[in-house]
C-alpha cells in the first residue's frame, strides 16, 4: 500500500509546500504535479471544480508520487466522503467553528467505531491498495480550518477533537471576519496574532499547523512561524501572473 | 456585428501579440482573455483540447473584446469549417507545403464561388452577428503556417494563393526539419534567415507575417524584424514555471 | 466593475422578463441570452444542470450583457456560495419556509460581518470585476422562493429579514402545497390571493417581488400586478412546443 | 405513462436481482441495461459518479425496458429529489439510524401534503409520462438503506414511516458498525442475525427488503431468506475480476 | 433484432419528416425524440456536437423508437464509420460532387466485399442487435448530400453508386454554389429546378430523395413535389424563435 | 525519461498480452491497468471514445507503470500526432494495404527528418520526460494493422517500410475481407494461413507481430504460433460476459 508522504515530511519536522487548484482541468493539475511541490490542494469550495473534475485531477497527479488533498466545500458527510473514496491524500474542511462543527467533520472520515464514514472507498482500493480500509486513519489527514472568529475563541476546543491531524489557517476569511482589509501579504499584527495562537494551539495538541498563503516569500515567513502545511502558490493566479508580466514586458518595449 | 480587431490593430501598423492556450479549459482561457493580449490562439493540433472543448473556450474569451484564433489539427475540411462556424475570428493551419496545400486550405475557409466552405455557421450567426455570411471573407483570418523546408522552398507559391491573409511561421518545426536543434531563443542563424524570407515573402504579397515564440522577449526581436502577429506565452509553460520559480523560492530559503 | 443591470430596471419601475435554463448546455444557454431577456436564470435544482454545467453557461452568458441569475438546488451554504463565486448576478433559494431558513440563506450570500460567506470569489473578481468584494452585497441578488404553506404564513418574518433583495413566488409548489390542482395558467382564485399576499408584503418590505410563469400571456399578467421579475419562458418547453408545433403542421397537412 | 416493473415482480412474489454501477459511463451502464437484470443502481454515494453522469447513465438504461434506482450520496433533500426529477424509479437512501432521518428521507421524496418533495419532475415528465405528477407516489420507491448499529436498534421505528417502500441492508457497513471483520461473503452469525431482524421487521410491515451482495451465489443465499432486492453484482469489480482472470489463465499457460 | 423504420415509411410512400439537432446536449435530443418526428438528424458538421456529444444524444434518442441519423462532417472514412459503430440508422455525407466521392463514402459504409467498412460496430450489436452485421447493408441507410453545383451536375453518376439510399438536397449550400442569395424559403424558380432534377434523378435509380428546409410549410411544399426524407425544423433555430416570441409577447404588452 | 517497458518484453523474447479498452471511462481504465496486463489498448476507432476521453484514459494509466497504446481511427496525419503528443506509448494504424499507406503512417509518427511528424509533445515532455524528442523514435511504437485482402497482398512491401515496429493482424476484419463468416475463435485454418503469412513476414523483417483476440485461450494458441503483443480481453465484453454470467447463476437457481 502506499504511504501518505505528508507523514514523513512532517515525521522530519520539514515543511510540506502546497500547490493550490482551482483550474478544472486534470492537464493543469498534472502540470503543477511535476513542478516540484510537496503536495497539491484541489480546491473544491472556492475553485471551479466539482466532483468529476476532483476524480481526473485526482488521477492526473497520481500519475507522480505527489499526494493530493482536496478541500472540500462544505463541513457534509457526503462532500468530505467523496474524496476520500476517490483516492485523496486527506481533506481540508472550512469553516470550522465550534467544536461540534470538528467532531462532525472527523467523525465523517472515520470508519466506527471511531466515526461514521460509510464503506466503499472505489478508488482508494486500488490506486491506494488493498489494505486502505485498515490503515485508512492514518493515512486520510484531516484539517480542520479555522477561518472565522467564532473558530478561533474555539480553537482550544476544536484542537482536542480525537483524530484530527491539524488546525489550517485560512487567512482571507479569518480577515474579513476580524474586520480587517483583505491582505494579500499576511503582514497585519492582529491577524499574525490570531494565526500565532491557532499555531501554539496546534503545537500543545500535538496536531499539524497550517496555512494558506499565494506567494513562496509569504509562505517561508509562515513556514519561519511554525506552520508545516503551508501553500505558496494558486494555479489561476500563476497564470493571471505570467501572462500579465509577459504581455506587459513586450507592450513596454513597444512603446519606447 | 462584430468587427475582427485584429484588422485595425495591423491598420495601425501595429504588432499583435497573442497568448497561446493548450489547457482544455474555458476557465484558464477566460483568465488568459483577461491578461491583455491582442488575441490569444486555441491550439487544436499539438494542445490538449478537442473541438468541445474549443467551443467552451471560445465562449469564455467572447466575455471579453479579445478575438480568438483557432490553430487547426491538420489542412482538412473539416478541421477549418468547423471553428469558423463556432464563431473563431481566423485560422491557422500547419504544415503547408505547397501551393496546392495552401489553395486548398484558404478554398475550405471561404463560401463559393471563392471556396468550398459549406453554409452552416452555426454559432458565428449568434455570436459575430445575422451578417455574417456576408462578410465571413474579411472578417476569418487565414493562416498558412510554414514550418517545412519544401513550405520554405515553396514560400513564394503559397504567398501567392488569393484569399489568404498571412503567413505564420512555426520555427520549432522549420528548425527540426532544417536539421537544426530545437532553440528556445531563435537565434540560429540560419533559422532567423529563413523566417527573414518568409517575412519578406509576406511584405512583397501584402500577407501579415506571423510567428510563434515562447517569450517576450524572442517576441518583441521578432516584432522587430517586422513579424505583426507574434505570440509570446502558452499558457502550460506559464503555469510550470511559474509553479517551478514559486516552490524553488521556498526551497532555496530552506536550504539556507 | 461590472454593475448588476437588474438594479437599474427596478429603480425604473420597469419589469424585468426573464428565461429559464434547464437544458445542460452552454451553447442553448447562448443563444437564449440572444433573444432580448432582461436575465436568465440557471435552474440546477429541477433543471438538469449541475455546477460544471453551470459555469459553462455562466461564461456562454457572459458574452453578451445580459446578468445570469442561479436558482440553486437547495438553502445550503456551498450551494449558494458557488454560484456567487463563479460570477452569478444573484441567487434564487428555494422552499423558504421560515425566518430561520430565510436568514440562513442570506448569511450564506454575504460576507462577514453580515453574513457568513467564505471568501474566494474566483471567478467574479475576474468577470465582474477586482473591486467585487467591497461591492458583493449590492451587486449579488437574494431571492427567497416563498413556495410552501408554511412560507406563506411566514412571509411576513420573511420578508423582514435585512439583505433580502426580494420574494419569489414558485406557484407550482405553492399550488401542490394548497392541495390545489396543478396550474398552468395561474388563474386559480385561492392562488392569486396568495401571490397577492406575496406581493404586498414584499412591498411594505421595499422587496422585489419575482415570480415564475410558463408564458409571456401569465407573464404580463403578473407583471401588472406588481411583479418585476417575471419568468415567462423555460428553453426545454420552448423547445418541446415549437418542435410539436411545426411536425404537427406537417402532419395536419399530409392527412388533408 | 410507464409502469414501475419492480413493482410486478413483487406482486409476483419473486426477487428482483440488481446490478451496481460505478463506472461513469453511460456506454457501460447501456451494456449492464442488456445483461438481463431486474434493475440497475447508479451508485452516487461511492460509486464515482456525479449527477451530470447519471443523467447519461438513466438515459443509456432507458434505451431498455429496465428500470434505474439511484443510490444517493446522503439523506439530504437536494440529493433525494434530483434523481426523481431525472427519471429514476426509486431511491436508496444510505445511513438511516433514526425513525426522524427516515421520515425526513420520505418525505423528500413525496410531494404535499404527504410530503416536502418540490415540484419540477423536468425529465420524469418526458420519460416516464405527462401523468407522472399524479402517479409519483406509487411509482418512486424508496429504500431506507439500514448499516448502521443505531438503524439496526431503530429498525422497527423506521420500518414504521409512513411511504416507506422498503428496508435495504448495508452489509459492509453494518459490519463495520457492528465490530466485525468486513466479509466478503455474509456468512457471519451475527452479521446474519442483523439481517433477519431487517427482514423480519420489513415482513411485518409490508416492506420489501432488499440487501447489497457482491455475487450471485450470496444473492441467491439472501433471496432464499427472504430478501426481494437484491445486488449480485458491480460493474467495476465484474471488470476488475473478468481481467484478472483472462490475463491469469495467460500466464499459467506461459509458465507452464 | 430492431428494424430500420423508415424503410417502413418509404414502403407506404409516406414521407418522413424530421428534426434537426445541432445543440450537443442528450437533454435536448431527448425531448426532440419525444415531439413526433419521423426521424432526427445528429448534425456532426455545421451543429456544435462532436463525436462523444453524438453517442450520448443516440443513447437519449433510442429511449424512444425515433430513429437517428447523422450528418457527418466530411467525406471521411473514419468520421463515417463511427456513428455507424455508434447505433445510427444511417449517415448523410455532405457536398458530394462526383461519382468517385460517392463510391468512397458509400464503401465506407458498407462490410467488404460491398465496401471497405471495418468491422467493429460495438454500440450497434448491443442497441440494435447482435445479428446487425448480416443486417448492416439494408439496414444502415446512406444518403449523399447533392449542394454543390458540381454534384449537381454530376448527379446522374453519383445516383448510379450501388449501394446508395437516396440523394439529399443541401439547398443552402447549392444557392450558395450557383451564386444565388441564400435563400430561407425555397423559392427561387432556378434553385427548384435544381431540386426537381435531383428529386427526378433520384427517382429513375430507385434513390429516395431528401432535402433539408426549415419550416413545415417549406417540408410540405417540398414533400408534395416528391421529397421523402424533409427535414422541417432545427432544435437552435426553434429556441430561439420560440424565446424569441415569448419576449416580444411580453414587450409590446409593456408599450401599450 | 521514461523506458517503454514493452521494448523489455521483446528483447526477453516474451509476449505482450494486452487489454482492449473500448469503454469511455478513465476509471474503467485505471481499474484495467491494475489488473496485470503488459499494455493497454486504447480503442479510438471502434471503442467508443473519442480525444478527449483518450486524455483521461492515459492519465489514468500512466498512475501505474503500465504503457498504452492507441489504435487511432484511421491513417490519418492528426489522427496519429495526437495520441504521440499526448503520452502514448505508440499507436495501431487500422486498415494498412499498401507500401503507400504504411510509408505514410510511419511517417506521421517520426520527426524530421525520417517523417513529419510535427513538433509539439505537450504531455509527452511532462509525463514521458524532456528528453522526449531525441528518443521519441525509439520509445514511439508503430503498429501497422493487415486487415484486408490487399493487405495481406502486399505485406512483404508493408513490411519493408523503414521505422516500423510491426505488423498487427486485424482478424475479424481479415475474416470479412476473404470471405470467412466472423469467427470468434480464430480456428478456420485460411485465416490461419493469412496470419501465419503475416507472422513470418514480420519475422523475416525483425518486426515484432501482433494480433488482437478476444480470450486467453485464443491468445495464447497466437502467442504460441510467435505472435508477440496479443490482445486477450476487451474491456467492455468482460463486462457483459461478467454481467450476463452472474445473473444467470441467479437466475438459474430459481429455476431450480
Amino acid at each position: 500500500m502506499l504511504q501518505n508522504p505528508l507523514l514523513d515530511v512532517w515525521k522530519r519536522e520539514a515543511v510540506a509546500y502546497t500547490g493550490w487548484l482551482s483550474i478544472p482541468s486534470a492537464w493543469s493539475a498534472e502540470v503543477m504535479a511535476h513542478a516540484g511541490y510537496d503536495a497539491l490542494v484541489i480546491d473544491l469550495q472556492h475553485g471551479l471544480i466539482d466532483a468529476a473534475g476532483m476524480l481526473g485531477m485526482l488521477q492526473a497527479i497520481a500519475t507522480t508520487p505527489v499526494p493530493s488533498l482536496v478541500r472540500v466545500p462544505w463541513n457534509e458527510p457526503s462532500a468530505l466522503m467523496r474524496p476520500l473514496d476517490a483516492g485523496a491524500y486527506g481533506v481540508l474542511c472550512p469553516m470550522i467553528s465550534t467544536r461540534a462543527e470538528c467532531e462532525a467533520f472527523v467523525a465523517a472520515c472515520r470508519y466506527p467505531p471511531r466515526g461514521i464514514r460509510s464503506f466503499g472507498p472505489t478508488r482508494s482500493l486500488v490506486s491506494i491498495g488493498s489494505d486502505y480500509v485498515a490503515r485508512a486513519e492514518s493515512f486520510a489527514l484531516t484539517f480542520a480550518q479555522i477561518e472565522t472568529v467564532e473558530g478561533l475563541a474555539n480553537v482550544e476546543a476544536i484542537a482536542s477533537v480525537p483524530g484530527l491531524t491539524g488546525l489550517y489557517v485560512g487567512p482571507w476569511d479569518l480577515s474579513l471576519g476580524m474586520g480587517l482589509p483583505i491582505l494579500g501579504n499576511l503582514l497585519d499584527e492582529d491577524l499574525l496574532r490570531a494565526c500565532d495562537t491557532i499555531l501554539e494551539t496546534a503545537f500543545r495538541h500535538n496536531l499539524v499547523a497550517g496555512i494558506y498563503t499565494k506567494s513562496a516569500e509569504d509562505g517561508v515567513r509562515m513556514a519561519s512561524r511554525g506552520f508545516r502545511l503551508v501553500n505558496i502558490a494558486i494555479d489561476s493566479a500563476l497564470l493571471q501572473q505570467g501572462a500579465a508580466a509577459e504581455i506587459l514586458k513586450a507592450r513596454q518595449f513597444k512603446e519606447r
